[in-house]
């Protein structure tokens, strides 16, 4: 991962190809890419940090567990893995000034080195900070800047093999550290699929998903996270905690459902057991057209409520699905041409194109049952006034939808904040929930007086609802960019919890999100959790600070 | 419920138009119905136990809450709220001795009358424990004899409306008072199902599905109650918990996950928000036989790897086939005269039938749907070497599925120990779970010197795994009863644990299997347990010394 953005470095964005794209920028937050200036990339040796405060003690104790090249002190290494990837930690690690980094970095070949790490951390009081791919989003790894013990960041990506199969119950126990590609390769190499691919997947661990109650992309037929980690061992200071994979149990407060989603607040998860599936026969995407969100989102629960079980169901507010129309590659997908062909078409049906609201569905399984899920969909979809449009726009979903994070550094390359939050709600809500959050996002740009951009899709359907997910944008000043973030950040999220929906899908609390959990769960839900941290961590010596507000 | 046994006054098990049932009993477990001599009903005015330790005062400000006529220091209610049904339970209540009971019930009407009552609890630095429909036989209920605490049993039975009902996203409030029938009966007159039906469904409560972590026989397509509880509401010191009604979250670890299973620890349960589902325009059970139980076993295991998704995917053993074919009425399922015909048809193809095992697969939705998935399940079972024997036998499973209770009583009348064990593990551990347990309880039988019985069947299929259900009996001896089936009942669950399986898949811990809590979540998750329980009941004052070792 670059030190100062998304990915690996020397890949970015750029929209050359898309003679679309720079004047839909200039339309949604009034940035016109021909002229603005764009910034140079950041030299490392201008930033300003604090030296280790790490004992040479604690060191060479750490050194003598893991060797001595797998403990670093050097500043590259400590920036690296202060921060996770959200539109904050980008702006401070440009910025150039960071407050509080690790002391150290420990990269542990396995558990038994995890647990002699932490047996040293709590021998030193320090403080340790699990880290996976650095994907976060939600301000959860980040150091308390006054946290004056010494910080221990343990990366896990030493540990990223698939360690077995289970062939016979489709189970695979997986160290912590493996990337979402790493994982998937080695399962693939033996004919299975985790199913479990979010934004982030390339840069995140199985590890990090488990911590922070990821949820991936073919959720409808996986499940989310919650639902495909079935097993974990994490590293405490008593000893190892074991929960085995067992499919279902009835064994009190589920311990597994505590770990998840615990942020490394209850020690380090070191290993994961997921149920794994047999790859599909056909794994396919089709688009559809509806002629408005209303109708989009109401064949979705529709679909929901059916006897279809699609893999994959997601549309685009009618904002989305111009941005993507509008951005996408002339070779990929529908031609220019077909689509014009198209467009023209449903003009004389009567619809009104700006409200055209683009959408995806995923099957998998056998021909014929994929064949029969797309029957069903499609008359479900016939139904609500919608039409399909082949797979033509899918491919390109399927291709782009990685993507997305570089083109956010594109644009704050250019002085403009694009970020994304991400909430759940019943079906009986998600409009409420949606117009609260764009009349939110508004009200915040209104404040600022700045042109401000806001879309958004729906994705992961359940029985009872779904996820709406929101992408902002808007071209911060220079005198107080996080503070005039802070401003659309909250208006949206209070926008969420005010509305009926979580503060959070499949983000996470960290930092940015804890101030609202008391809104979402209730001040006694979070006094129970702030018991269990309290009793489970004494010390407060596992990543302090984090989820509780 | 009887105050000494399963179910309503005047209704019982009788075997006389099962002709099959005697033989089978005598064969089983050496006991002769025509010649055992019947144990008479107990006189309840003979029964042994202490007096209230209520003070007055206390019981004025009850009194006070939820008005005189809702208090009660009787003594058959006491004993009513003193204990589950299981065999231990049973055996004790019959005994005539009873050691402790709640000194006092209360009949909340509302939830705000429940934290009034807490609220005066605390004061009073009594116990609580919360009561539903009485149906448990893990020993979650019974108060610890050497509590010298005041202890109040809430009965929630007052709250059991179905609140309200959200139509467009398939979610139901919920008392945690209403029973089974109670609430489906509320659901059904809107076109509602909540699709869990467990064992108990008759005399159990939602609030004490979700206290337990229920699992109803249609798991494989509602979910289990874990699955199906989305939010809650639980009254604490504090005040209210409440978790709304989310589809899927990522905000931290789960608080819903915490109450679940929880017996009471965290505060009194007023409240389920359950996802419900339109009653399917088709719901029915069709019977297969397979040779063998290895066969039938591969069968469900190719079942839940496949497309295909049924609502039930059940299969018996040798010996529980045998017990069901040998105990059914002549005039329900299939008549003897064409069960005849179809063995011999068996055997002349080869099949020994002694091993043949029943199974039942449920199918629900649109009758294409079920249609559909039947022939994809029907591949399965023919490739496995079953056949379909049509749903005669189902609607005999559909009609007597909630009996089963009853019987236990019958045998205990003679002195039959009757009980029930049931595990989940992955597929590729179920046999060794099988064998370890059949070893197991044949093992303590011999020890005994005893004729005893064990027949399992399978049921609640995951894609990882599923559950396995044990029934066993045997004839206690008049000395030690409880010493008897403790080495039996203790022989079952250590040979769960060890061979890789739950100590419940749904039946809850309480006291029954807390002793091997820590075999199965490991030591680490238990202190991580007993880390929120300590902190989020101080006191110590709700159901004290359950679940945890």
């Amino acid at each position: 991962m670059k030190w100062w953005g998304w990915g690996i470095e020397g890949v970015g964005f750029h929209h050359e190809d898309k003679p679309g794209f720079a004047p839909f920028v200039l339309k949604a937050v009034g940035l016109d890419l021909h002229t603005a200036e764009r910034a140079e990339k950041p030299a490392f040796e201008n930033v300003q940090m604090p030296d280790s405060n790490a004992q040479a003690s604690f060191l060479t104790a750490l050194a003598g567990i893991v060797g001595e090249r797998y403990v670093s002190t050097e500043r590259i290494e400590r920036v690296v893995h202060t921060f996770g990837k959200s539109l904050r930690d980008l702006v401070r690690v440009r910025s150039g000034v960071i407050e509080r980094t690790p002391d150290v970095v420990v990269y542990p070949a396995d558990e038994a080195e995890v647990q002699r790490i932490v047996d040293a951390v709590i021998a030193e009081d320090a403080v340790v900070i699990p880290f996976g791919g650095g994907s976060n989003i939600a301000g959860s790894l980040e150091p308390d800047p006054t946290e004056t013990r010494t910080i221990v960041s343990v990366d896990l990506g030493r540990m990223n093999k698939v360690l077995s199969i289970d062939d016979e119950s489709g189970l695979a126990r997986i160290q912590a550290g493996a990337l979402g590609p790493d994982l998937e390769d080695q399962l693939k190499a033996k004919g299975w699929t985790i199913g479990h691919f979010p934004d982030s997947f390339t840069h995140s661990t199985v590890g990090g998903w488990v911590a922070t109650r990821s949820s991936g992309m073919q959720s409808d037929k996986y499940g989310d996270i919650s639902d495909i980690a079935k097993g974990m061992h994490v590293v405490r200071p008593g000893g190892l905690l074991e929960i085995r994979g067992i499919p279902s149990a009835s064994t009190g407060p589920s311990v597994r459902e505590m770990i998840l989603g615990s942020e490394g607040r209850l020690g380090i998860i070191t290993e994961v057991t997921v149920q794994v599936h047999r790859i599909p026969a056909e794994r396919t995407i089709y688009a559809y057209f509806f002629p408005n969100w209303k109708a989009g989102l109401a064949a979705m629960r529709a679909i929901s409520e059916s006897d279809a079980a699609p893999s994959v169901t997601r549309i685009s507010d009618a904002r989305e699905s111009g941005f993507s129309l509008a951005t996408s590659k002339e070779s990929k997908g529908v031609s220019k041409h077909v689509q014009n062909a198209l467009f023209g078409f449903l003009k004389r049906r009567g619809w009104d194109l700006d409200q055209l609201c683009l959408s995806f569905i995923g099957y998998e399984g056998s021909p014929s049952h994929v064949a029969r899920q797309k029957s069903m969909v499609g008359k479900i979809v016939k139904k609500h006034g919608g039409i399909g449009v082949g797979t033509g726009p899918g491919v390109l979903y399927d291709q782009k939808k990685f993507d997305t994070p570089y083109l956010r550094d594109f644009l704050l390359d250019m002085g403009a904040a694009g970020d994304v939050s991400e909430t759940a709600a019943p079906w009986s809500k998600l409009q409420g929930v949606y117009d609260a959050t764009i009349a939110a996002a508004n009200g915040a740009y209104a404040k600022l007086d700045r042109t401000g951009w806001i879309m958004c899709h729906m994705s992961h359907s359940y029985h009872s609802g779904a996820c709406l997910y929101f992408t902002f944008a808007f071209v911060m000043g220079d005198e107080d960019p996080l503070g005039e973030y802070d401003i659309v950040k909250s208006a949206i999220q209070g926008a969420f919890v005010k509305a009926g929906g979580t503060i959070s899908h499949h983000h996470g609390v960290g930092l940015e999100h804890s101030p609202w959990l008391e809104d979402d769960i209730s001040p006694e839900g979070v006094a129970v959790m702030r018991g269990l941290f309290a009793s489970a961590d004494a010390g407060g010596n596992f990543n302090p600070n984090k989820i509780l507000p």
